[in-house]
């Protein structure tokens, strides 16, 4: 997941521009028992076989990492077109997204001076590479953007020809977004800031909670009139022994080598597949995942994980001997780490598809098990989730939280498709986020079994309700 | 700590030929109380203080990784001195030991079919590099090294020609060796065993309990007479990995690139520095921790935290208002990873004064609380070793467990110089073991001064005895 982008508003613009009249809203009525019945089935099917994992697993193990753009994200697409085939879905397809293409290349660090050390880092992802022969400078460490700020308003030169090494914290914060939340914006905006002011590169505490010599990249973003300049996260292990250096009060010199670079554009693509309904297969409830993953580790809770639980859901939607009134669609999104393009060439493909969108679930949130439901939809949506939530209910997933959604299907939501993301635990999620810690071992194949199972019954209740999720009303002016 | 190196009895023979006569057998007198109350003041002193880990930090801040003879391992040399002087000890010099070099150099990995993968690896200690250009072969995986014997007498040419991967766990068997010990000979001898057999570079499961994507080095060892094979280790999840590929039934090709290499044999030093006794101060107590370490961390846990106790401890002992009767000897031992030629040179340097060494502590088991002390002397010690068992038993560390000692001290155990080990928690301690894990953050400052606070108090009372503790008897020939 990435959720330290800026919105990007220009796909919702033109997804509003197109909207037809949307399907009559739901009425509050219950769930018919039939409905009931099979989404319990569906559920109760999905803990006994829980095979989320085993997608999970052919993924990683058998494409690997897989950055919009790389040959991995090409044999991911191809990848998800033949499992997609395999197991029966129609339609299937690669709708083209076009994409920016990042490297990474070589990326070395030490500290110079007071005493030699080897700096474990990563690049972030977008960053400029340093320049030929790498960058030497003195650093100057703060606490926090809001630290920036302040000292470059007391003294403007403090940060000119300096390595900005921005020391801030992620806690672990128990489940949910919280602690990560307060810090991503250090990897986001820090480098922009700082060279604000003059710095000539940054380097960031890794955002994550663990101790392991194992830094955490994700995407970052310049600003416009401001100097690019090289970024970079440390291991969490590596800030401390360059924060502790600098405690010592001696000038400290550190180099690095980022051969990082933008390559030309290129292209990946939105795997799509269908599992039609039987009554309306012009409407659509939509599960996401993302396909693309950084390419440090193998993308297993990020998101391989997601893909499995959408992909299992799916699965088992096409095996239930009573499909749903409704088209259930899984779309495998392309580059949603590094620039969103696949959440945003979706609707763009489907404009005229969006007013029969019911819904749109995604999972993105990793292995943990099954929480709840974050739902963004119209206020008379809550009784008929409430429903739903009754369902996920023996699997310790009865929660609804309003304002749920995810990066890929938000998007839609200039069109007004309600959007479900499925709420999973993350406590120890920003351990292994983004690093090359993400690998399969690190899947709780039960975990993932009951997040397949809560996704399946609230995605086959959803299909299969008389009439649609009241949709997001239009924002005020 | 490197315990899967076989013994090496050169040092002690030569010591034994050496032997006068020993100081006279202590007599199981009760310790007297000043004795006792000087080491409880020296006990909650270094509770109190707790600055082992501030000696730690610098070794592991100020030098970093210091592989024997490397240039880290110089100036960690002249750390020692520098602050030996600086702490006041007594005859501070560096005895020179010679010592093989071994760098790493690069080293890479990957699966090549059937599904490109890069693979985390890392050499073993003394590995040759992969011919030029890189080894790339067909794998073929055992579970043991039991099972690598039983296949091959099966099968003769099973693994010729192959790269043998040992994919054996290392189980987490709470504190202690357990689990470690079942499974290190596969890192010391693994090489040696399936060179035997015809293969041509060997891959093992790194050992070590964690499931991070940082491989564990270790030393290894090559047999006569059988080809000299590169041999690596694979972190776990790239094990996990390996393995799974395996299972699909497909060959599995892989390629190494090791630059693994020796270096012409160089020089280190022992650090050796005294706090002198006071009224004997030609009896010693030497207290012994490890100077070098691997160099993919910075040897925090192994050995900066042995240091950092042993350290301490002599620090408070030479602040003592009332001096122990024998000299306290720190020892800070060159080459404990890769060959022990600190250990073995020691007693050579020190012949004809070992039957004045009454005991030898060794610090070597990492940052975890104090346990107690194992210890290998004379049967009349355990009642002398329950006294001081009582001092160290408000610490929580009043075990005694038969047959301590460590690497370092262990060839001082042909002269008969009674041993003990600083008994640690260690549940954890294979989880960074020599990886880029070990550094400084992973030390626990509060333990650490718990374990200073019981060496230190055990120190001083073996120190302060009227008579010395019993010695280990010569072995039965």
């Amino acid at each position: 997941m990435e959720r330290g982008r800026r919105p990007l508003r220009a796909g919702l613009a033109l997804a509003a521009v197109l909207l037809p009249a949307p399907v009559p809203a739901w009425g509050a009525e219950p769930l018919p028992s039939a409905t009931l019945r099979a989404a319990e089935a569906l559920r109760d099917r999905a803990l006994a076989e829980g095979r989320a994992a085993e997608w999970a697993r052919r993924l990683t193990d058998e494409v690997g990492p897989r950055p919009a753009g790389s040959s991995g994200d090409r044999a991911a697409v191809a990848w998800g077109v033949a499992l997609f085939r395999e197991l029966g879905f129609s339609g299937v397809r690669a709708e083209p997204v076009p994409v920016k293409v990042w490297t990474r290349g070589v990326e070395t660090g030490e500290i110079v001076a007071p005493f030699p050390q080897r700096l474990v880092l990563t690049a972030l992802g977008g960053s400029v590479p340093t320049p030929e022969g790498g960058l030497e400078a003195q650093v100057v460490r703060v606490g926090s953007l809001e630290e920036l700020e302040m000292r470059a308003a007391e003294a403007p030169d403090a940060f000119r020809g300096r390595i900005v090494f921005i020391d801030r914290r992620t806690e672990r914060t128990g489940s949910g977004m919280a602690g990560y939340g307060t810090t991503v914006a250090v990897r986001t905006t820090g480098a922009a800031k700082a060279a604000a002011h003059g710095a000539v590169g940054v380097l960031i505490r890794s955002i994550g909670t663990d101790s392991n010599r194992l830094p955490h990249t994700g995407v970052m973003e310049y600003a416009e009139g401001v100097p690019k300049v090289p970024a970079a996260a440390l291991s969490g292990p590596d800030a401390d022994l360059l924060a502790r250096t600098l405690q010592t009060g001696r000038p400290v010199r550190v180099r690095l080598v980022l051969g990082c670079h933008d390559e030309p554009d290129g292209v990946s693509a939105n795997v799509v597949g269908d599992v039609p309904g039987r009554e309306r297969p012009e409407e659509i409830v939509l599960l996401g995942c993302h396909l693309d993953s950084w390419d440090l580790g193998t993308g297993a809770i990020d998101d391989a994980a997601g893909c499995g639980i959408v992909i299992e859901a799916a699965r088992l939607v096409a095996a239930s001997p009573r499909r749903p009134l409704r088209t259930v669609r899984v779309v495998l999104f392309a580059d949603e780490e590094k620039g969103g393009a696949g959440g945003r060439a979706y609707p763009r493909a489907h404009a005229a598809e969006l007013p029969r969108h019911v819904a749109a679930f995604e999972a993105d949130s990793g292995t943990g098990r099954p929480l709840g439901l974050g739902w963004t939809a119209g206020p008379l949506a809550e009784p008929f989730l409430a429903q739903v939530a009754e369902l996920l209910a023996p699997l310790g997933a009865g929660r609804l939280i309003p304002g749920g959604g995810g990066a890929d299907v938000s998007p839609l939501r200039g069109a007004g498709v309600p959007l479900l993301g499925l709420d999973q635990e993350t406590t120890t999620y920003f351990d292994v986020h983004h690093t090359a810690n993400d690998t399969f071992d690190k899947i709780d194949p039960e975990a993932l079994a009951k997040d397949a199972a809560a996704l399946v019954a609230a995605v086959y209740a959803v299909a299969d309700a008389p009439a649609p999720l009241p949709r997001i009303p239009p924002k005020a002016p």
